[in-house]
């Protein structure tokens, strides 16, 4: 089993990614996709007039506050328009894809985080009314059912609350919490950089391997979202997950090249 | 068996709704659920700067011109802020619900319409770029699948084409062909009027049935939208659906109050 997880950002070829998800789904891999959807959040969210905020916690990690507007607009993106434009391009090219987000069948489960620390101007500020929290449980029994029965789980946050309620979860580590549940052999995050880099944005400065046991002395060298891959990576290749590999999304055959080991490969 | 579909009109209460179902479901009845979200779609897209078009066809049928940015809308609404907004309130309520579109699983294949003829100041003009379509074609597997697993499906236009395009499809039509495929008992459909009105929009005129061998004939009283469900409620009793309920959504308890026969009931 491979859990492909591609992210949100611009740049990265959609077309490219689903030619040849199906081309290898068709050739027999057992695959689950996982999608993202940022950069299509922030355009539709400037529209509608509810610009997307940014909060960065004490220990530098950057996130997106979910209040309940942004909320809907965040699954309008990622379950609307980002999931469904996927399942068509496989249905195209005659994959059985089924769409879904992480609140169907409570594929993942976590803590609703209503409140937020967020470094302003130096100072520790707390702001309310977020929709965030970390995957703790995955429920893999509705992925198993449809992996098992010939349709391809296409899968993105947001995940839900014990009581409910829709909670935005970072989809790195989402994927790394699903790859861990379903013992996949691969995990694979593919984004519009080439991988793990020494000097980012030098993309000849590539790390090109990893060693399982030494993945957070890496995080050094992530800058802005990449530290959430490094940080999922290291949870994934904890949790049993034979490899990690950081790909690039921005190329023709981009799960293949990367499954030949081109990227940044933890294993 | 038994497919509600409710309406995307203003003054439907879901959380009503979705409490009722909930109530049902874990009681026992078997259900699927089906919903539109027309008018949030048209505050949408007027938002985001590319207004609703609707166009009457020669025979006096309306319908929603979509052209692909309109498809792109029309997803994130019904797909993304209403599928999963139905689905939030029914886990709330401890149902396992899965939200999925026509698309998933190919769940409503059609043909996809191109052109449309639209009637405009007395004249016929042919629109192009057009994703509309009807459901040909209902593969249940998915849904039994889900349905006999422990989950609730619920279900949103669009469609899918044979060639794999999203086609916008009138939901009402598109679950009486679900309700014939599924040989449901009964066929719901819930919206912000009691049912149907002889002299519309006078709620003391409602019809409070009609012989399903004479539903067409009932196609005089229907206004607008009404007209759709007519026709879904014709094709559904001919495709052998015991019996099917135009009921109301504003109200608590929606589902009950129509299943004891409170509506217009064709049967």
């Amino acid at each position: 089993m491979i859990v492909i997880k591609v992210g949100g950002s611009d740049g990265i070829d959609y077309d490219a990614l689903c030619a040849d998800v199906a081309e290898l789904y068709k050739a027999g891999k057992k695959l689950i996709l996982v999608h993202g959807g940022s950069a299509e959040t922030n355009r539709v969210a400037e529209a509608l007039g509810h610009p997307p905020k940014f909060v960065t916690s004490p220990s530098g990690y950057t996130s997106r506050f979910t209040d309940r507007e942004t909320l809907e607009i965040f699954q309008m993106v990622y379950c609307g328009k980002m999931n469904k434009g996927i399942v068509e391009r496989l249905q195209k090219h005659g994959v059985n894809a089924v769409g879904l987000s992480g609140m169907d069948g409570r594929i993942w489960e976590g803590k609703h985080k209503t409140k937020v620390r967020s470094v302003e101007n130096g100072k520790i500020k707390i702001l309310r009314g977020d929709h965030t929290g970390t995957v703790e449980k995955v429920n893999t029994h509705l992925i198993e059912l449809l992996s098992s029965n010939g349709y391809l789980p296409v899968l993105t946050p947001p995940a839900i609350s014990y009581e409910g309620v829709g909670i935005n979860v970072d989809g790195d580590r989402a994927s790394a919490a699903l790859a861990t549940a379903l013992k996949a052999d691969t995990m694979m995050l593919l984004s519009n950089i080439p991988g793990l880099l020494r000097n980012f944005p030098d993309e000849s400065s590539l790390i090109e391997t990893i060693p399982a046991n030494d993945v957070e002395s890496y995080l050094e060298y992530a800058k802005d979202r990449m530290k959430k891959k490094v940080l999922g990576a290291a949870e994934a290749v904890e949790g049993g997950v034979g490899q990690v590999i950081f790909g690039d999304a921005r190329i023709e055959n981009p799960v293949s090249y990367a499954l030949e080991g081109n990227g940044t490969v933890i294993s």
